[in-house]
């Protein structure tokens, strides 16, 4: 761990700081040039914008610009260090909106007294983007900050600690249970943690064809339930009449157990509780709620997924966000709704169904990626991502009615490279 | 006209949207990069950035992160027309930013309801910046805006649109009353317009030594005298006691004509009213307040400048706020005073007698450029102007106690390469 915080610091502060910069992308030359980058040449693209507010997607860099916004009070697992803290993690968000999918980010952090003023700032300079991605937003305020944003902004909001582990977790999981045998209908699941990415998750899982009575979440003080008072209205969506409290208890029988929660939280004895082919996605970072040496010990016909890279079935939003919001901008639907985030999962659950590249296997160092027990979520580095997850999510914005243009010229995308050249 | 618009929005929209793009300053390619852009390496500069808030500039982009932000409610001469068509001026700036002066830009259109909204919106995401640069926002709401800003800020808050023109105003005047065998302080100065540059320039030729008792301000109802009651309280400043009413009266005798208004409102008559080496500023764009070739058909001893590209002597604020910006934030000062915007006019006004490099020729397509009543302004295009304007303002911000770091080992800067090696 210190090899890795002292390389990340050098990588961070050398040969500049940070990790993005703001480059031209026109002749900036002669005094001509000038004059049509500026003064008075670009009197012109503002005049054509105040006649019909679209034009600004044809003159300007707004259709493929969206913001990472955050208030600092969730930085990843480290918790509420401020907003200038999370400012490296939201660069780095945008450099992973650039790697994966081509799309320009501005980080801004914001210093808000309350969530009001928070969803009042975000909101008033939401014009300047194409899109805007929520992070690092603490719950439950995250929930009604982009439940509000959503309807106030035109363009897509989206919290991706809520739905981009969901939608990345829903495509794991429906592979795991076709290779269990089992289906997700009828599959008995436990939700160790209540937190956004949790209640998110559920969600997505319900809205894919989970059943809400086969849903058991749990918060620090067990299982949620209908005879408890002090639930917020997000928990208590998945509060049934059960006479489960505990874990152990949730867990006698269950299929899936997804752990949003902390460190080996999930004992030996609680997995074997779990019904035949057990699916464990224990995702927190960076210890899981079982270690998979662990349970792999314990029985073996578990498989697992964990928020690693230096596991198999790594749960990673990256698989998500950039392709989603790629999908979302070149179709420029109006929001990210539940159809273009199921149509996502399922085409990461169909990519990992395929026969590997040989360039991927040669990024990762193995020799064989097929799927399986051990292979049930694709690699990031795989390029195809681009390719069908941004063209399913723009073609359920399309089915759905939220899209504003019709499907793409450049569509399906060949890969990064092809952006912008439609 | 319609050449130079066809151009600018070809230019705008091809190859791609806009004229700027957000890139990767560091390697991506492996999963080992992205586990130090990204989680898990990217929490050691979290945990740094929460123990000491300085380590943002060692870490993060901040250092050389401007915002360019505006309401929209002053779009170049072409008024109220909306914080999203005001996009493409906005992005404009940042492409002189980061031409001239290596510095990242991130334009900001905000939506706000009234001055008080587009105060707190920008107060809260400013911890995002090393500096803001507000832009295009109306009088007198924009004095208020600024002020304000500049004290809850810790970072540079400069208004161009008031204190550039004012900055390469100043530059110009003083080698124009050298020319003319005048000093500032006995000057008589008649300033046609009374909105945000018109103010700022006045005020900043006080600083260095105007007599404010030989102003004369004019704006739609005439001179601003202290009669009147219909004045805001940045006007009064300027109100004294005098006869004087009209703009012909308070031009009889004057040394200087600043026009900061609309076009052709100096007649030849009352060019002629002026005293001997009539100095005039016409900046009103497209048109200024009298045509070159009038003016001097008119008396062959006028000294012009405008605010035009085909003159000569042409007042644009390019000359001033990279450069004033670059030296700000390399000391990291913590605001931009009077000393340093006095210094930027100065270093300014200097270069203007330098011999002009032979490229700077080539650039322009003239044969000479020598110090005289042809050229008193530098150009734009001088490679000299990082090396002497932003090593004025940090010298400046350093002796007046506002920078916060030692004067940089890269300085004086050789050119735009030359930034982020020291």
């Amino acid at each position: 761990m210190t090899d890795l915080k002292t390389a990340a610091l050098e990588y961070h502060a050398h040969p500049r700081p940070g990790k993005l910069s703001v480059e031209l992308t026109k002749a900036t030359a002669t005094a001509r040039d000038l004059s049509l980058a500026y003064s008075p040449g670009v009197a012109a693209p503002v005049r054509e914008i105040a006649r019909d507010p679209e034009l600004a997607y044809r003159y300007t860099g707004k259709g493929n610009l969206v913001a990472v916004i955050s208030d600092g009070t969730a930085i990843l697992g480290l918790g509420n260090l401020g907003p200038l803290a999370s400012k490296p993690v939201m660069e780095g968000k945008g450099v992973l909106f650039k790697r994966f999918a081509g799309i320009d980010v501005f980080d801004i952090e914001v210093d808000a007294e309350s969530p009001q003023a928070f969803i009042d700032t975000v909101k008033r300079i939401s014009i300047t983007f194409g899109g805007i991605n929520l992070e690092d937003i603490k719950a439950p305020e995250c929930f009604d900050i982009e439940r509000t944003l959503i309807e106030q902004c035109d363009i897509p909001v989206f919290h991706d600690d809520q739905h981009g582990t969901a939608i990345v977790t829903a495509a794991g999981l429906l592979n795991a249970l076709e290779i269990a045998g089992k289906n997700l209908p009828e599959a008995k699941i436990v939700c160790l943690g209540a937190g956004a990415a949790a209640i998110s998750c559920m969600k997505l899982l319900v809205g894919m064809g989970a059943d809400i009575r086969n849903i058991y979440m749990l918060d620090r003080k067990g299982v949620v339930h209908s005879g408890r008072d002090d639930l917020n209205q997000y928990k208590a969506v998945f509060a049934h009449e059960t006479d489960k409290r505990t874990m152990s208890e949730a867990l006698e029988g269950a299929d899936v157990f997804v752990g949003l929660s902390g460190a080996d939280l999930l004992s030996p004895d609680d997995l074997n509780r779990m019904a035949v082919n057990p699916i464990v996605f224990a995702c927190s970072n960076p210890d899981p709620e079982i270690k998979p040496e662990v349970a792999f010990a314990t029985r073996s016909d578990v498989i697992m997924a964990t928020g690693r890279s230096d596991y198999p079935n790594q749960v990673n939003n990256v698989l998500g966000f950039p392709f989603i919001f790629r999908g979302a901008l070149d179709v420029r639907a109006t929001r990210i709704n539940e159809e273009m985030k199921i149509a996502a999962a399922h085409a990461l659950r169909e990519l990992a169904k395929l026969p590997v590249p040989e360039e991927v296997k040669v990024a990762y160092g193995v020799d064989s990626l097929e799927f399986g027990r051990e292979y049930i979520i694709p690699k990031p580095l795989d390029p195809r991502l681009i390719t069908l997850v941004s063209d399913a999510v723009a073609k359920a914005a399309i089915k759905t009615g939220v899209a504003t243009r019709p499907y793409p010229e450049n569509y399906p995308l060949k890969s990064v490279n092809d952006v912008f050249t439609g």
